[in-house]
């Protein structure tokens, strides 16, 4: 069940019972060869499959994360940092002010992260807030998932490349990983990562992705599980 | 055409032979009997339009904008105005960055107006950008056809109540209209303002929306053919 | 009566009987061939015309505002937004610390108008505070006033050109009123007014310019009458 | 001459044969039994006169500063250290942008003094401009002539009591000056200072008083006789 | 070598024939039995052996980090996020105009690491610099020495427990790991950490810290080898 | 007692008995001939030494200050005021959450005294919270020793020639001092001061530098006997 099917008065019924909400951070960035909306419609498929089990509210996602890094790839559309972070804050006063309690943000996006430190900054202020923050592709058991099967993780590369998200063709093959040893700004992200895709396999067959899929799932479940204060 | 469905290798390819942008802002705020995401549906409906119309690409949505008034209605998620103004400039210099020249804003909700003075401020430094700002609701043309059949424009009443924001049943009838003298914060606005329409007829024949609707898309498209530099 | 022309025993003093502070803001920013400080005197004198008929206090004017478009013109003097908004902030946290609870912001300035979301942002954290906003030259009752005479306001034109801005001849006859569809920043807007005024006549006859001051002092004068808390 | 009796085209014909400004800063605060706008009404009158014998054009004066150590006396209206050097900051761009290259402060408050930092870290980027900052109170050569006369300079007492910014019956006698070991905030500083003057003889003969002006008013003559760069 | 032993003479000559700078941040808070300093301590100490064998200069630490986790631990100084971000933008900004070109930061903190965002941010528009940043306690050669002894990192656990940060007896034995699956405030988690130590064993020989201690450096080292741009 | 050599058991223990705590503040800044770090060595001298007298605890210095006319002088790594402004901020508001009561700043360098009006900003929301403000080098008693012997204070000169922040051979003789009328900036600066010191004797007696040194220290423990409240 998602905010922008229900109006107001059903918000307030649904506070009468519950005090759980989703909400979905990601990015509009490169993705090499995916929607630039990948770190979106993930995150956005994964609240959707979970609030469908628990009947928690998802909010609306907030459409664009920090992708400095990423600023020269055309169609990338990034905050600052700070930026981000008061977004972020907003966000939480706003819906704690109605009464929600336990929030889990599903986070489609690394360079949000430093979310967490301002949502510890503020959360002493806010008395009965829970929040938990959850980074779905390197979470400690999809990365079992993928070990299992000897993959590893990388940017824009098979472990995101769920059918909803594949906009072009995508190549066959591996891209030998691009690292980085120091800081990148746009300029030379885009100079050394190319394509775009920071190594591994392009694709990945239907039946991994979806038992990645699954297990993040189960991993929101639980999160919404945790019991009121 | 929305960047969602494209990669970034697509919005290059877009940028060889264009330079034009369709921005949509507007709220997650409460809208009486209609859905909290209605300042969202409405721009990017007429986003989705104007851009079948002209080619002109469309981005996604901000979907949280400035809405401190209806903080005590369960379900409005409100930006501070300065995050607001950051997150819109952060927004204009990024695709500025990619060679966008052209941007059309198409905003949904009154309480991001103020945006219009940030852009005046940072145009200067942006050689080459034209930005305009489409408020659909209240658009001279607009307001004549509302003129036109003797009727007047409020929030969350008749002029939003197309069918693609209604979850709920609507009232029959017409409310008094509901003024203020001061500024509000959110828990006078609650207390004037009761069930969250500011007055007039709740809702409107399907006829009279379609119009408003086409004269709006019919104005986007006409910002939309301003010349490049 | 003044700020300036008391100390604070007088206030305080003041304070024991009454609650009320006209605010004064405005701009220094050009006014074609009027007074630079035009969207200050105005407000003054109807602040002190309102003071003398409700012994209401006038705290001294803000005498810079928001005047992004128009820093190429000389003279012109702008806050950032930003900037605005905070000094408006520090202004009303200031004398709720005194005490006074029933403000009237008098406002010579269209484009100090996002203060009022400031202020709406903050008021519910000032338990008891009342403000009100009153942009003068696009008051309903000025503008009925306007209406009746044939007569629509523009930036600089007669409805500002009163005996007490006029520092220099001012032209006969009428200007074709100009209109931007873009967002100007200052140097756009140089190129498109060129004298500055936006359209209209240049002057008007002092009868009619009198009765809009009229109009304007009673509506200021009514705000004051809101009970206090 | 004051940019409030010329219109835009007046400074721009000023600045083809000239580029000096002063801006007069200063605070609506508690001065004991003076005038609340005592520390702007002395800094204008010095930049008035020094205005005659020079030539030099006077901005308006921003009429709050930085005193929120005098927060709890009636009438004061404190800005945020941060807010009054951003508001300084944008002053400062808003006439180098015309081509004012020589500019002289004069100061009637202690409190604003942080702001020479500010200027100190922007004026690189703004090559050709020079500044200056003249706290008249304390000056060099205004220090020099209390001393002759054996006095020192205390906040509220005899230095400021101009004719101009008397507003009460002022007390004869000399008050024991008061001084403070730790940082006062507004609530430890009414507890001390009691009738707001700092120490000293309340008023003085008229004739010290003039030669302090005239000091003051020489010492700013000589400030805007800096060569252009 | 430190700046501390240089005046600017010094700096300027070395600047001649170098553009290395090491940077030291850190943090000043609780680590259960171990210095308040230790996030401070082992960097500097990481920093002058990487200095000796590469003669890049150490500029003086930043003593206080980002520790809101750890608030209400006595002792614990913590800086917003936004106060340290805008802190290391300032330092980067200060020796880039002198002509460091090749900067590495040492980092003694996690909580520290969102300032890659920052530098990632800025980096473009600083041509030639190029900026790493090293966290020591799981750099991938430290995680490996680690685990090599089949032990694994901890806040304020064995890895930190060096001699020269010890300030008091440290208990025997190991601590279950006590982990969160919230976001905490500084009061979750001191209910949640008790004595501050995160798991694991509290001490280790001093053999093994020494080969953990030799292989930071020696990832310093390399680091500090990046040809000048 | 430095917080170094403490952990957060012992500062907790501390606070049980005493509610006092020493800050170090000021700069690493050109200083002619001497250290880059005069303005934080000569302050964390006199911290401990006003320690070892009192007991009171010492924080950690923060190493870098307000130092933007220093900017072009190699080594010089300087803080905006804003920034150091939120430093201060957040120093003394994590000490407070502690219990610590009362502070004395020990300040190292004049651009740092702004921070004074920040505190005084904060401190009527920090009940029972008392903090002065000690900048050594001009401290009145400070003062009347060097006129004892016929001395001023200039920045880099005699008065801060610390044996122990000697790097290099300090010129003989006495340098004509060095004023502007103008604010400088980091340009105009290194322009006007060549070797960065402002005037006077570039070296003087062991002797004086003693008396000096404890009078200033003996100021400290009178601010550290400030009663508790």
């Amino acid at each position: 069940m998602r905010i922008e099917e229900l109006n107001w008065m059903d918000v307030e019924a649904y506070l009468q019972k519950d005090d759980r909400l989703i909400l979905v951070v990601g990015a509009c960035e490169q993705h090499g060869y995916l929607s630039l909306m990948t770190d979106i419609k993930i995150p956005v498929a994964l609240a959707d499959a979970a609030s469908q089990r628990t009947g928690a509210l998802v909010a609306p996602p907030l459409n664009f994360g920090v992708s400095p890094h990423f600023g020269t790839y055309p169609g990338t559309i990034t905050l600052r940092l700070t930026t981000f972070l008061d977004t972020l804050e907003d966000m939480i006063r706003s819906v704690y002010r109605h009464g929600f309690r336990r929030l889990v943000f599903v986070n489609g996006h690394g360079g949000n992260d430093p979310a967490r430190t301002r949502i510890s900054e503020i959360i002493d202020g806010l008395p009965g807030l829970k929040v938990s923050w959850y980074s779905w592709w390197n979470a400690p058991r999809v990365t079992l998932v993928a070990e299992k099967h000897g993959l590893k993780s990388y940017h824009a590369a098979w472990i995101e490349a769920f059918p909803f998200v594949r906009v072009a063709e995508i190549p066959q093959g591996v891209k030998e990983p691009v690292l980085s040893k120091e800081i990148l700004g746009a300029e030379g992200s885009r100079r050394l990562y190319g394509d775009g895709v920071f190594g591994g396999p392009y694709q990945m067959e239907d039946a991994i992705l979806d038992e990645i899929f699954q297990t993040a799932v189960q991993d929101i479940v639980e999160l919404l599980t945790v019991p009121a204060s």
